[in-house]
């Protein structure tokens, strides 16, 4: 009974037309494991190098993240750089150091074979698939991914695809990989290649959850400022497993709330650089965002 | 204790890539009208020529939309042909010969001139502002607008936005009108220049409120085949000012349904040609959307 967070681990260097951060705690696992423990604890499979700063270990203890399924390997943790453009447009890739990562193969300790939930986040197809293989019983996997991997890997994301139950998917990817226009069609197909359940993000728009032809739309809360928009997938996604593994419940009603807690995650991300929106949250802070939700879109 | 719609009636030809129509009724009056009637009594102020086909006028009167403030003259009705690209993308307008409404000067009969609820639909800002002369008392003053007049006509949409307690206005155009980036900002900006509400139609991404520093959101419905774009904006407005006139209710909380029942409208329009997908519909069409609606966002 426990929640997998497979992903990467990294010390990012963000560039803002505001505002420059370097080595501060990046990749898709510590977004989505922060996220999701809030709602539940998670256990990260990951690599880092010797070079990983306590700090940011301690960060994830105090979150109740656990690291014994992270492989501390000797030389440096994987690096990543990336620019923002004004108003966020567009994200320019400054430097990607693999290091460490580069020889990642990840290992479930057999403690954590039986997972109840299992969150693929943003790496690469294959490892997604190595983990697979790993665990056993019949854990909820939960799979995101990114454009990269439809153009440089894209037999391994099928197969990844076909033996996930939820797929999250941005709104660009779901069209590129299906070759459709319209959300709906490109879900249907989406759900033809083996997930019950179709999310797609749509950034500033919210996000969609298509599922035996019923839909649900979510906004996206309107914010005042965004700091550093790097994180709002994973967080989105980490909330959604991290809550999920703690309801056990799979009916349509309840994965709504999934997304509302995505939602609610990725928002505090966004507003603060690196992880620190989504750090030492409140559950007052989780219910004040709940109820601008429910202001927002129920009527 | 009455709806004003001012607008146009036209005669449309529409080419889609699936068939064509010519001279079917067309022009946000039409549209507007046709969509307030499932809540209200709606006067229509516009212009028509003696060739006005009377099947149309048999059409607005099985809908209780009122004809007495519409004007015959001699000559020829508006007309209006568009051609509409693969999948909607784009629309090029093939023809608009305004004939008689060239010289339309909108009169609001006296009786109609205490009207609790003025729909100004999509038209040239300097007739809004003969209309809004007009008006006594304080009726709610439901503006509608497009790009064009943000380029032709900037004065007098400047002076019409300022005397209106709605706005309703496309994405792009708020953001084309006000030089931000952000919807949020772009309200904010509009509020400043009169309007206590602002609402932005967002097209398949739906549509938002925004009143005093509150935000509501709705989808768009989700729907399999569109046969025919045209008029959706007006049938949301037209939804909107009909149910808003029959509720009399300005709170945030009604003016959520008046979204609700907007976006209905508009669903419903885009669905078949020309007005056929507003037009004879049940109050079960109205409760099966809304239903579809409660599925999609509530949660």
């Amino acid at each position: 009974m426990s929640l997998l967070v497979l992903g990467s681990l990294a010390l990012d260097t963000i560039e803002t037309p505001s505002r420059s951060v370097t080595e501060v705690p990046g990749g898709s696992a510590s977004y989505a494991a922060l996220s999701a423990s809030y709602f539940a604890n998670p256990y990260i499979i990951g690599n880092i190098g010797s070079d990983f700063p306590a700090s940011i270990s301690a960060l994830f203890r105090d979150h109740q993240v656990h690291l014994e399924g992270v492989e501390v390997k000797e030389g440096k943790t994987f690096r990543w750089g990336g620019r923002y453009s004004e108003n966020f447009d567009d994200r320019t890739t400054l430097f990607t150091h693999l290091n460490v990562f580069e020889d990642f193969k990840p290992t479930i300790p057999s403690a954590f074979k039986n997972a109840s939930t299992i969150l693929l986040a943003n790496i690469h197809p294959g490892l997604q698939l190595e983990v697979l293989d790993q665990v056993k019983g019949d854990g909820l996997v939960i799979l995101d991914t990114m454009n990269l991997w439809i153009n440089t890997a894209h037999e391994d994301l099928m197969k990844v695809i076909g033996r996930s139950n939820i797929l999250v998917i941005n709104n660009e990817e779901s069209l590129m990989l299906t070759g459709e226009r319209q959300y709906i069609r490109a879900a249907a197909k989406l759900a033809d290649m083996g997930p019950d359940w179709i999310i797609i993000k749509k950034g500033q728009h919210g996000a969609m959850m298509f599922h035996e032809g019923q839909v649900f739309t979510i906004p996206a809360l309107a914010l005042d400022e965004v700091s550093d928009p790097t994180g709002a997938g994973d967080s989105f996604v980490g909330a959604l497993a991290g809550y999920l593994e703690q309801s056990r419940d799979r009916s349509f009603d309840n994965m709504k709330l999934g997304l509302v807690f995505g939602t609610i995650l990725a928002s505090y991300c966004v507003e603060d650089f690196s992880v620190d929106g989504i750090t030492y949250l409140e559950e007052a802070d989780l219910d004040d965002r709940y109820d601008e939700l429910v202001t927002m879109s129920q009527f």
